[in-house]
This record gives structure tokens, sequence and C-alpha cells, in this order.
């Protein structure tokens, strides 16, 4: 235990086969609930502190079923089936309410192979040449994030104009500063603010229905990033009835992009 | 039952509680084992056939955990949590051997609210001005699309140059026709060859690992596209030791943005 907020808030004690107790963590509140991103790290954590796990985190995807409550709850880590090089996860969170996440993951073991560049960052100036985003927020997961905002920042006014696009990048770490691993990654994949804010500039109730994850580096490559910063962008494809996809991209100083992920999104009028 | 060969390789018997029954297509083969993508619908399928179900599919990811054998299989569909308008899945498929797919899947009560245009089709020539890809393939799931290629087609020489980038277009529909629905929808999202052919013009053997369906319309919308062709588009943005990832729109013929889709996929050297 290092001390940080962080590996207090994905703490887990084991509870029996498969099964780990954990807790909501006040310092990743959310305006309703904890943060996602957190609950991700939780559901990923169980599985690489699960004692039969093979491998590392390739792939993640939890489902958020319904609002956490503060407290206590449990999380189940299944390894549905275990082949030679990959190993499949059913997961579940469940309080007193009943289930709150589902979800499924995959483990593997990788082979160093034929590994062209990722696609490439995009041209952005570099993390010391943009200002942090400073301000202290009653949503205390905010400020759990140093956030350096190249584009699509939050609106400034919410006048409710149409915008072009949805995109937005930032540079972000934990703050204070953490070694990136593949709980902190995933939880960082959801560090974006709700894409309708910034393509509508208007502040309608938003909440992250499934969100998936895939890791494009290992464990060694994530420790190598250490302290640093990565470049995060998002973006939407689609609005519709109700719900909206975000694409999101997080690569590592150097331009290696570390992973990609995706979620669909519930917003209301 | 339409006597059509998609209606006959999802079709599946209740078998119990959140239980069914169905068994791998002929007609839907793969090299080995049947057409990801005919899976996928099976899976969904239950969703739908639930007597439970409440809304219609939101998001769909499913996860191959061992090649499916030919014969009969067992699907469980359970609603882990029910709100008010979304519903929370847990997917399973077993065979003799044991769990051959995990899976999770949201439907939901969807409101006509506000729906901006989703992210535009490219500019591509209509499909009347493309030809048919029209070859006779043992890999008998092929037999069963029309694929008209508008860009990044199968390589016609294996000579192993890297190419610039991943990206295919199609114009696609099954064949014989058949209106669209979510099972044939979600069957479609995993329409392409692998992006590593294109990107490396090498033959390597791969696997679908985990697949994520974004539904962006509703029921009525997918039945006005009835016997259409959809623009389906497909690119990979990272290839790393062993596994590269796609991600996938679907437009029907007037450009809206039916489903978005992703896949990590394993690859060999």
């Amino acid at each position: 235990m290092s001390g940080h907020a962080f590996d207090a808030a994905i703490a887990l004690q084991p509870a029996g086969d498969n099964l780990f107790t954990g807790a909501t963590s006040p310092a990743y509140a959310n305006m309703i609930g904890p943060y996602g991103g957190i609950t991700a790290a939780q559901m990923i954590n169980a599985v690489m502190l699960h004692p039969k796990r093979l491998g590392e985190p390739l792939s993640l995807t939890v489902n958020f079923a319904a609002a956490l409550a503060d407290g206590a709850f449990t999380v189940e880590a299944r390894p549905a089936r275990t082949n030679r090089s990959t190993q499949h996860w059913t997961l579940e969170i469940r309080q007193a309410d009943g289930v709150v996440m589902t979800g499924t993951a995959v483990t593997a073991a990788r082979r160093e192979i034929w590994s062209p560049s990722s696609d490439a960052m995009p041209a952005v100036p570099p993390v010391q040449d943009v200002p942090v985003v400073s301000r202290r927020s009653r949503v205390e997961w905010l400020n759990r994030y140093e956030v350096r905002s190249v584009e699509g920042s939050l609106p400034e006014t919410w006048d409710g104009a149409d915008q072009e696009h949805s995109r937005t990048q930032v540079w972000v770490r934990d703050t204070p500063v953490r070694a990136l691993d593949f709980a902190s990654l995933t939880a960082l994949c959801d560090v974006f603010f709700p894409r309708i804010w910034l393509r509508r500039s208007k502040f309608t109730p938003v909440g992250t229905v499934s969100m998936t994850v895939y890791f494009h580096a290992g464990d060694a490559q994530l420790k190598a990033v250490g302290t640093g910063y990565l470049m995060a962008q998002a973006q939407a494809q689609a609005f519709h009835n109700g719900y909206f996809d975000q694409s999101a991209q997080m690569w590592n100083e150097q331009g290696q992009l570390l992973a990609t992920s995706h979620q669909i999104v519930y917003y209301k009028e």
C-alpha cells in the first residue's frame, strides 16, 4: 500500500472463492455515486488479485447497472475459461440492493512479435507548454487528476449552441503522481467530461451505461511511463434518442498507443 | 421462420429459466468453427427471445473463449438487473467442453429526444456503381453476404508489403436478401476480413477475442432499411504483440449511423 488515494480506493479483501470485498471511496466521489473510472478499476483489480490469473489484461467491459451506494460491495471475478494463453473472466459487483455492475474481461500472455507503430498521436503542444486546468472542484474525483486541456475543453458558457464536433484532447495524469498500471490506466479511460456537453454547450444529466477498454501495452510498457503524462483524446460519433457513444485513445508522451476505449452513455433532453 | 439460412442459424429453443438451446450452422461455417458474427447473433437472439426482455438492444459485448464445436450448444441469457428503462444481461454459451462464449448486453427503452445527425458517411460511390465481389468461397459464411468493395479490398498478392493504413469500406447485405434486424446487424458488424491481412499483405492466422456492438438505431429504423445495403467501414489503430483492434461503422444508404462496433483480435506472427 503506497498511501496513495487511488491504492486505497481500489483495495480489495479476499472473501472466498472468486470473491472480494471493497468499498466506495469518498476521494473518488462523483456527483451521484462514485466516479465510473474508479469502479472499473476496482473490477480489473479483482482480476489482478485473483490467485488463478493468467497473463495481463487485454480487454475489459464493464456495465453500469445501477448507481453504487456509498459503502461496501462484493466483487465476483470468475475465470469462466482458461486456455493456453488467454483467460476469460465474468465479473459482477453486488450490494445489498442486488447487482450494480456486470462485466467481462480477457487476460492474455503476450508474445513479442511483429508490432508496427500504432496510430500516431495527434500533433499537439508538448505537455510543459499547456497550462494546468487548476480549479478545485466540489466533485471530488476531479481533484484526483491533473488535466491540461489542448482542445475541446468544458464550455465556458452554456448557451446551447450546436458545436461542429465533440473532440477533446488533454494531457492527464494522477495527482498526486502515481506510477501507471493497468488499474490506473483503466480509470483514466473514463476521465473525459460527457461529449454531449461539448457538442451541445448544454449541461444535461448523463451516465455511462457500458465501457470497454482494449489494452495495447503490457506491464513493462506501463511501468516505463511511470508518473509521466498521457495524451488522452475522446470523441463521439452518434447521439441518438438518449444515448451517445465515445471513442477514446490514450498515448504515452512518446506517442505509443497504450489503450483504446469505448463507451455508450445515457443522456437526458 | 422465413426459410432464410440466417433465421435457421439463429433459431433457439427454450430450455428452462434463462436457457435456450441452439446449434452451429453449416451455412455460416468459418475456416475453423462458425463465423463469429453468427455466434454473436445467436447470443443477442437469446436476449430478443427472453420473455422478460425490456426494450431494445443498446450494447452487446461477446468474448470468444473457445472455438465452438460443430453441433448443439446451450445459451444462458440472465437478466442481472432490470431498471425502469434499462436492463442488464449476462450471457454465456456452453458446450460439453465447458464455457465457449461469455458476454454482456444492455437493452433499453429509448425516448424520442434531441438527436442530431450522426458522423457523416464517407463520400463513396453509390451502391449501384460498385461491382459485386463475386467469387464462390469454400468458406461458407462468405457466401451468405453480398459485398461490394469500395476501398481496402483483400490483397491480390500476399507480398508482405506494409500498407499505410488498414481501412476497408464495403457496401454489404445478406444474400439472399433479408430484412435487417438487430440479429443480422450484429452479425454484419463482424463481416470484415482481418485488418492485419490488409495492413501487412500477409496471410496470418487470426481470431476475434472480444467484440462490442453499440446500436444507434431502434427497431423501426432497422425495419426501414429493409433489404437495403449498409455502408460498412472498418480500420485498426494498433497492432501489438499478438493483438490488434478494429473499429467499425455501419451506415444505411441514407447515411444514418445504425451501429458502431469494436473488436480486439488475436494474430500470429
